[in-house]
Parts: structure tokens; C-alpha cells; sequence
């Protein structure tokens, strides 16, 4: 998310996204556990939840941007490649291909981490659905924020807020969002491996991932709408 | 909030006023339906209701505050207009009369976005009376505060904390204020198309936005009274 | 909380505890009626009313430590003048003297001005006895804490940090003491005003204000005993 | 966990870990008991107890930072002996030496000093049987996340925001590990003083100690992976 020196190796880089989706899928399914087997009421599940990935992503967006940019999304690296494709220091296409399938990788990992900590069988299918329109509707604007706002903050030389800024969305998103605001194909794939709260069964996950990427291209427009000036007139303000 | 570079064309700070106080209004409104979906306790209802909208009005203010000041509220607009109106790089009246309506078309259309998340239908009047006279006590209160804050900080050289300042300041506003604190009157427009948990009902919205404006003027007033300074006597500290 | 700039006219700085403390009171008292009015837990009332606290102090400080240094306490003040008594830039015994019952005063208007936000008579004695010794104990830690704290950040030039920690310290003290940390003679006083969730009996007000200034008194040996550097023989380290 | 000025006495340094660990133990236990007497639901008790530990624990790394480094954990001290011991600036094994027993000696304190402020028996062995292998896995994960992230901002220049990230973590480790994340011996044998919500059974210390070990080395071994620059062939990115 922050932009990377370019020095860092690639393995380095490539080994953060990887434990870094780790344990931010580790901490979205392992606190749906414990929230689940402490409370009855929905409503405390879902904040105990989403204090704890608030929490937990900041930390680590601060740790790992200084390594990889801390993307942990295959929307944000497709995102950076694109939006960097004509600058020599940008994420080269070969770069973002060794970023997603690590994300993934790390994301299915953290919910079998997560199953593990928790006594549970270390994979079980989902049995959430998740294909209802509106879900998906849901899933576009969490997506479509998520773009605006990294790039967003990269427009206005304010990316060292990353951390508390993208941490603090994901904690709103959680709720105005129907979909609790998945935002990310590696986390959606990673979340199918477990049976519980934060899971999401294996048949509603392409629906998802479509519409993440619809999401993603509608932020990039957004950042363009919002960010590059344009002037109605020549010389007026 | 936050003093917009001049140079930024109207198009795109009006731009950033709509999206904005749109994307304030779909947090407040989605939230507060996500959260009453999930759980019976009213009190935990008004918990993420109010955690959702701090976290994600610090985060709009942060993205959008270098584009168009981030106000998304006529009576913030209109604040910067009076104080300003001497001062060449001030806010003008034909600004201001730009900004006012890209909040309420942006709050309405929120507030439709949220519906549309939750599979509702779109446009439903608010049946929540909030006409008692202790909630307009309560709304006079909250607007006052925020305006105190807001040129409080202007005043004392640290708008760039108003992100967390101001979404703090609301954070507790929903708890300490009988009202929930609006203290905006586009977002009360907004908040009058949906007839779910922080809707208003059309006929309060009316002496809502007239306790506004007083609470702004209010505002103002304290502003001067904490901040000018002031000495008794020649002289004497 | 944080050094004040000398210039700051003393009506000014008297005029900013009074409203500081105000606003203070009215948060803590208005987010107690409206937890209680919504949720029958009484844990989710007291975490509603600890959340709230932290926000709007948080707030407060930041606003007004430029002006008048944000006591909002007369154990504060009393600290800061007992500690710069030998500065000629120190709060003086006429400044302290002056601060304090602005404070007091503000802690009164505050529980009465949320006691008529939420509809109920302006002045109603609390009913609530907080007069057992584990609770005078809790009190005695609360105070001392924050006494260390504040001078602890001046000692370590940490005060800018003063707004957040501050605030997050009251926000852990509401819950590790079992006084729900008052921790400050004024508001002490005026939650005596108000027989709701937050409110204190008249008779155990006097135990509770003596306990506090124990507090202050061992918070200020803290700081002397931790950051005040001893070594035990000359030359060792 | 922030560099200490190496002029300070080891007598203040060894005085603030003993105070910190108490506040911390203090906190940890006293706002679990808070929270068990306010509500029947585990969940929303966790919650309280979690954020209490947040706000506490953040002032606390703030406040003492400057003068003992804030480590209130063996781990912690062990992996900076380690890690710095060809260091000539670096904690030496007779200043590890000095912290241990006072980081044990201040959480003994600070349980009873939380018992006491709620009127229970000063000290009362805990019958919390915490003993099951995946609570094991889940210290595991917690104390090698809390290494990794102590020793990469180390590693990237950011301690200075150790206090809200360090904080950070363990508000989301109380959620997605199953132990609700100890990750500190010293604060283990503390809490296994009171027998209440936060408390762990004196036969579950040895084995929770035993596994924080294995934890802190697997972190050190992390941050060398993740944050030590290795390139796969001589020339390459």
C-alpha cells in the first residue's frame, strides 16, 4: 500500500504478502470463533469481529508496507500494476504475479491456522451462502471504497496513513456493507476453508470475486472522478 | 475542514462533497440497519451504529479533506462562508451556494445506496418522530460542538488532526446528546428517505435543521468567547 | 495537560476549564441516561459510557490544552502549581485559585445541562452510595494514575501525546478500577447533581475528594520514584 | 520496546518495568472482574476486558518507553538480550537479569492489587484449567506475533509507534487466538494469583510458560525471514 523501496527483494516481498494475508485471514475467521463461542447475540459476534481485524489490520498494513506495500489483495496489486504500468518504478505485471497466488496461499493458510487454534477440523467447507444480489451490491462498494481509498491517499501524499486509515474503512465497511465488506479474492477464497462465522460457502465465492473486481475497476474511476482536476472552462475557478 | 488548496477546480471539490456526504450518509444509514439486523439490545445497536460512523467519517475527512475541505454539512459550509467572507482565499457565497446542494443530493442518495445494500426499497419515508423538545435541546448541543471544534481547531493551528478530532467528537455526540446528534442538515434530508434505524421522520426534519443553524450560530459564538482573547483590564494577567 | 502559552489572557484559560469541564461532565452524565435508556446490560451501559468518555476527552484536551492547559481537575491544577511553585513560568497559587472554581462550576452546569437534554429535572441528588472502602482504594489508584501519567509524559516531553493517552487511560481506569475511576474533585461534585446512571450520593462525595487528593498526593511521589534518576553508587550504571 | 538512553540508571529502568507489569496485570485482571460483575454475556465481557487492555496497555508502553525500553515481559527482555548481544549499546544478561524478577514480582502486585480494589481475598490460586493443546498452539501464535512485531518496527524504523501497535495486537490476539493471547510468563504467573475472569490455574503455568518460549523464538525467526534481505541468485530482483 505504501509504495515499496525498491531494493526489497522480491522473496522478501513475496514472503510478506504471504504471512501477511496469513494472519489477517487468521485474525478475521479466529476471532468469528471465539466471538461465536462467547456470545449469542449476532450483533456482539460481528463487533467483537470487526474490532479485532480493525485492530489487527493496522498493525499489519505498519509492519509489512515497509517490505511489500502490504497489498494482501489481488484487487489492490491488479490495481497498483495498472495504475503504475507506465512508470519504471511501478509493480511490474511478473511482480504482481508472484503477489496473488502468496496471497492466496497465505489466506487459505490463516483459516486452516485459524481452525487449528481453535480445536476444529483444520478444513471444512462453508456451508454460508452468500449469492444474494444484494450481497453482492454490497461487495462493490466495499470494493470500490477500499480502491478510492488507497489511491485516494496516494493522490494526496498522505499514504502514511495507511495504517489507520484503511484498518478504520474495513471496520466501517464490516457494517454498512450487507456483505460485511469481504473486498479481497484471497481473504474470499481462504474464508470458503472453515465452517464458521467468517466463512463463506465455496459456491458463492465466484460471484464474490466478480464483483470485487467490478468494484475495484469503479474505484479506480472514482480516484480519476474525484482527484484529477478538470476545469469546466479554461481559465475559471 | 481542512483549508482546500485554492488551486483545486469547483467541479472536483463539488465532487468530493457529494461522494462524500454520500458515502457518510450509506455509513450511517447501512450500519444502523446492519446492526438492528443482527441484534435485539438497542444499546448495542447504538454501539456499532456510532463505532461505524467514527471510523468511517475519520476516514472521509482524512481522503477528501485536501479536495474540498471535507465538510460535507451546510452549516459547516456555511460557518466557513460568515468567518471568511473578509478574507480573499475565504469560502464565497457562490462556493458555498455550490457545496449546499451536492450534500443534499449526495445525502439522499446515501441513504438510497444503504437501502439498496440491504435489499429494501429504495426510497421509504421515515415514520421515527424525533420532535420532542429536549431532542432539539439535544440537536442545538451537538451542532454547537461540532462548530466549537471544527474553528477551535483552525483557530489553534491543528486541523490537520480534525479526522480524528471530528469523528471522535461524533463518536461521543451519538452518547452524551439525547438526539444521537444529526448536527447536519443534509444529513437529516438523507436520513428522512429510509425507515429504518436512523431514519427521521420528514415531518421533524423541519425544526431539526432550524436547531441546527442556531446550534452553528451558537458555535461561533463560543468560538470568539474561548478563543479571542481577551484581557479585563490594560495591563493585568 | 499541556504547558500553556503564558501570553493566553487568564479570563480566556478560566473561561476554557469552565466549558472544558462542562462538556466533560455532559459527556460522561449524557452517554450514562442514554446507555441506560437503551440496553438493560449493564456492562454494555458502562462500556457505551467508557467509549464515549474516551472520545469526547480526547477532544476536549486537544481543543483547549492550548488555551488553558485542559485541566478540567483540581487535583490537576493543584499538581501543576504544587510541581512549578520554584518556576516563574508555573501556574500560580491566583491562577490555581481561579481555575478551580470555574471548574467546579462547569461540572455542575454540565449534569445539569445533560440532565434537561434527556428530559428529566435539571437537579435531582444521586441516590447512588459509592462509600466502600474497596471503592475509596479504587479511587486512590485511579487518581494516582493519572497523576503519573501526565507528568510522567511532561517529564519524558511527551505531552503533545497528552489528548490520546489521556483519554485511553480514563477509557481502562472506567474498567480496572471499581470506582469507575472519578478521578477528579470537580466532576465528582457535579455528578452529585444528576440520579442517573453516572451519579454519586452527596455523602459519599467528601470520602471520595479526600481519597483522590491521596491519590494525587502518591502520583506525584510515582513520578519522582520512576523517572527522577537515582544511582546507587556513584559511577555504577 | 523503544531504544532506551542508555544514561538512565538501571534502578529507574528496573523500578518501571516493576510498576508497568503491575499496571498491566492490574488492568488485565481488574477490568476482567469489572466486567464479569456488569454482564452475563462472555462475549461482551471479553470485549470490556480486551478493551480495557488496549487503552492501558498503549499509555503504559508511552509513558515508560522512554525509560526501561516498556518490555513488562521475559520474552521480550530475552529476545532483546539476544538479539542485541554482540551489541555494545545492547541490554546486557545482567540488566535481563534485573527486569525478570521485577517484571514477576510487579504482576504478583498488580493481581492483588486488583483483587483488592474489588474487595475479594488478596490472593486466591485461580481454577481456570488452561491446559488443552490447541489454548497451546494459540500462546504459540500469540507470543511469536507479539516477537515479530516488536523486533519489524525495530527492523523498519517505526518503534516510535510501538505503544498504539503493540497495543493494537493484543486487543486483536485477545479475539483470534483461542488462549486470548498471554504471550508474557511474567503476566502468566500474575494471574495465576486470582481466581477470577482473567485468571489461568497454577498446574496450566508451566505449560503456557513453556510454549511462550517456543513462540518468542519462532518470532525472532520470522522477522529474519520476512525482514532480512536474501536474494535467490547473485544480481537479480
Amino acid at each position: 500500500m505504501t509504495a515499496e523501496p525498491p531494493a526489497t527483494p522480491l522473496l522478501n516481498r513475496v514472503t510478506a504478502e504471504l504471512v501477511g494475508t496469513a494472519a489477517l485471514v487468521a485474525v478475521v475467521v479466529g476471532s468469528g470463533i471465539q466471538a461465536t463461542e462467547l456470545s449469542r447475540d449476532v450483533g456482539l459476534q460481528l463487533l467483537a469481529n470487526s474490532l479485532a481485524t480493525v485492530f489487527g489490520l493496522g498493525v499489519l498494513i505498519l509492519l509489512l508496507g515497509p517490505v511489500s506495500g502490504a497489498h494482501f489483495n489481488p484487487v489492490v496489486t491488479l490495481a497498483e500494476w495498472w495504475n503504475g504500468r507506465k512508470d519504471p518504478h511501478g509493480l511490474t505485471l511478473r511482480e504482481a504475479a508472484a503477489y496473488i497466488p502468496a496471497q492466496i496461499a497465505g489466506a487459505i493458510g490463516g483459516a486452516v491456522l485459524a481452525d487449528a487454534m481453535f480445536g476444529r477440523a483444520l478444513v471444512e467447507w462453508s456451508t454460508h451462502d452468500r449469492s444474494a444480489g444484494h450481497l453482492l451490491l454490497g461487495e462493490i462498494v466495499a470494493t470500490a471504497g477500499l480502491v478510492l481509498l488507497i489511491f485516494g491517499l496516494a493522490k494526496t501524499g498522505q499514504l502514511r496513513f495507511a495504517p489507520a486509515a484503511v484498518a478504520s474503512y474495513i471496520g466501517a465497511a464490516y457494517w454498512f456493507t450487507s456483505s460485511t465488506s469481504f473486498a479481497n479474492p484471497a481473504v474470499t477464497i481462504g474464508r470458503a476453508f472453515t465452517d464458521t462465522f467468517a466463512g463463506i460457502a465455496p459456491a458463492s465465492v465466484p460471484g464474490f470475486i466478480g464483483v470485487q473486481l467490478v468494484g475495484g475497476a469503479l474505484g479506480l474511476a472514482l480516484v480519476a472522478l474525484i482527484f484529477d482536476q478538470r476545469r469546466r472552462t479554461a481559465g475559471t475557478r
